[in-house]
């Protein structure tokens, strides 16, 4: 099962595919790791209209999706906002990536960052870099070098984490 | 100049499409009113997944700027909100619609309910049914049965109002 981990945003959008051995709809052993195929960010420039900007997230997200051809598309859900202004940019994101997941008939999976950490650390209050931390040893990132500039930014690894917990969701 | 107005939204996006006789960039009499050649509500279903939703309203907005051909699209900018709730949907949803006029080269004008409703009625604290009024003393509505189904929901007014807008704005 191939799963596309997406954290929306505008000027970042983080992504991750992983994959899981065992075939769509059969439980993997929570002690095989999933395999990170790949994750990044798509970026757009600040300097671009929304419109250009809205197309460049839907473009890549489609290819992401005509290359790798998840099952699911995991995708982070905005339930609390500490900042409105984020709210509607971050929301227009989400818009066409949930458009490129329509458009390829790929059901979509959505996760709220309490679920993220409540999945993936087992507490609700946990920081961002535990989340990380507990992301990076439940999954294979071997071959990847952490630091490379598009993969060493949050959005990243919260794509990973996201993806993570479509895998670790109880069924 | 053909003018698309869009007033955005999940269950239902108003649209209208307004022609002014004088070609682009010539500015019409004011006194001359823009003819309106098509208005009313894309509608999608409560019961439908979110993504499906979000391809019905950008399918019907790639199909209304594909058999128009508009010079410009116009659509209402969420300023401030009321309810939280709807900021994330109706988002969403202009995300879609700024995708579906990127992917085809159309310029985009944003107007805020405020600006709305200083250009169509000159007071920014209107009620929506003044706005109503004069949005139709100011467009050439000839032909148009105003108590059809479609036409008859405040969206669909929206609409007329927000593409108005676009003609009305001081350049």
């Amino acid at each position: 099962m191939i799963i596309l981990g997406i954290d929306p945003g505008t000027a970042l959008v983080g992504y991750a595919i992983i994959s899981t051995k065992k075939p769509k709809g059969q439980k993997q052993d929570r002690n095989e790791k999933p395999k990170v195929l790949d994750f990044g960010c798509i970026t757009t420039s600040k300097s671009s209209l929304m419109g250009r900007r809205l197309e460049i997230i839907y473009d890549q997200v489609c290819l992401l999706i005509k290359k790798h051809q998840p099952d699911v598309v995991s995708i982070e859900n905005l339930f609390f906002f500490k900042n409105l202004k984020t709210v509607m940019p971050v929301s227009q994101a989400r818009g066409v990536i949930l458009l490129a997941a329509a458009k390829s008939n790929v059901p979509v999976l959505e996760f709220t960052p309490l679920q993220m950490k409540m999945t993936i650390v087992g507490y609700g209050k946990a920081e961002k870099k535990q989340v990380q931390e507990m992301t990076k040893q439940l999954l294979d990132l071997s071959g990847f070098d952490l630091k490379e500039k598009d993969r060493k930014k949050d959005d990243a690894f919260d794509a990973l984490g996201i993806a993570l917990c479509a895998f670790l969701k109880p069924t």
